[in-house]
């Protein structure tokens, strides 16, 4: 596991040149569903990278990407990695910058590695269950838990217009509400405790890498709705602290 | 006015060492009206140290602060300084990041230099009217106005929670919504192209720095409730893009 982990860290600084060398250089922006859910040729380009660089170093594996490079994944035994290229495309068009690129590496359904690349920071946090969580070389403690009322928190605002599950509740207990747009970069601030929570509706590559990492640093990783976690389809799932989480569960419904 | 503006940058990298000196040593927190609206002693401290070197270098001039070791200004005429000592106290305390300070100097009303410090970044953006915007030492050309489809927003989330004057009609028709936490660096994300709006309730000094840059780069400032911009008084206030602005006034009532 050690040797995978130091080719996937490897892969995910490749990539970052990847990424810089195609944001330099001219790229294509398309609508996938709606006007303000876009995707790029950065996006494909770099999962293209990252796919088949992955099918070299473990042959055998299943892959689960965002922008369809990967393979048709319908069960999860054996090795899956789970990718995307780029996290929070939004971001990436309209600021360049505050935007991720992430990978995991499921065994038999169960998170075992997880990389978070800050592309415009340079920072990569990596690690998992029992490998702890380091950003670039550095050992991450975990958060200081402040509970709901102490913590800054992410909460999907799409949740927040209609008030689902209760979601207003747990703003107005909370220090406040912070929005920055990049499920990766979300998870990164839960990780770092500049958030105490985070709450959305996320894909399996919007959640995979970041529940490796959580999990890593004894963090909450859970579905707030009734079909629990679920790494192949989409959840409404919060990562928070032990105590946020505890508030959080005593308000939604 | 040259001579003065050389002064005052000056201040503002002396005042952020002042602040870094204050953050790594013990400082207290206190809660103002709710437990969620914090003043640190790293405010006050901060405070007035720029309060008493504004007095050194511009004896006669009035000054108006947040915290209070400035001056009761009830009529703008002659100089006014107005000082935001931290801008973004609750990301200050929970994350030792992404907050600012901020100075303006008007004149008889009027806004003529502003400076917002993001001191986390290291990054002093300072300027005004006629003076044009500086990032440090690189002037700043306007941001591409994308229209409000095509930007991402920050706007105040009190306002979502009761569609106050029709806001949430505002960021459905936006590319995203984004919340930063602090005044200074909303209006810095507008400046740089990064977001296309910021709307919120803002007081004298979370306001008066950034209408200067903002208005030295040709973006709009303008308050959209009845009582008009007011430099002594809080405001519903937006700082945007010409077409986001004019997009952004066919909605709000």
């Amino acid at each position: 596991m050690a040797t995978l982990d130091a080719q996937l860290q490897t892969l995910m600084w490749a990539a970052r040149e990847k990424t810089l060398a195609l944001m330099a250089d001219h790229y294509e922006v398309d609508a996938k569903t709606t006007f303000n859910d876009l995707v790029t040729t950065v996006d494909k380009e770099t999962e293209r990278f990252i796919t088949a660089r992955l099918k070299e170093i473990d042959p055998t594996a299943q892959i689960i990407s965002e922008e369809g490079f990967g393979d048709e994944v319908h069960d999860l035994s054996g090795r899956v990695y789970i990718v995307d290229p780029v996290d929070g495309t939004l971001n990436f068009v309209k600021q360049q910058t505050n935007f991720a690129t992430m990978l995991a590496c499921y065994e038999d359904g169960q998170p075992k590695l997880g990389y978070i690349m800050d592309v415009m920071n340079q920072t990569l946090y990596h690690g998992g269950p029992g490998v702890g969580v380091f950003k670039n070389d550095h050992p991450l403690n975990p958060p200081v838990d402040r509970g709901l009322r102490g913590s800054l928190v992410d909460v999907n605002y799409g949740l927040l217009f209609t008030n689902h599950h209760n979601v207003q509740a747990v703003i107005k207990n909370a220090s406040g509400l912070r929005l920055y747009g990049s499920a990766g970069l979300e998870i990164i601030n839960v990780l770092e405790g500049r958030l105490g929570l985070y709450l959305s509706r996320l894909k399996p590559w919007d959640l995979a890498a970041g529940r490796a990492l959580a999990e890593g640093l004894g963090l909450v990783v859970k579905a707030i709705d009734e079909k629990g976690l679920d790494v192949l389809s989409s959840n409404l799932v919060l990562v928070a602290t032990k105590q946020v989480a505890d508030d959080v569960f005593a308000l939604v419904n």
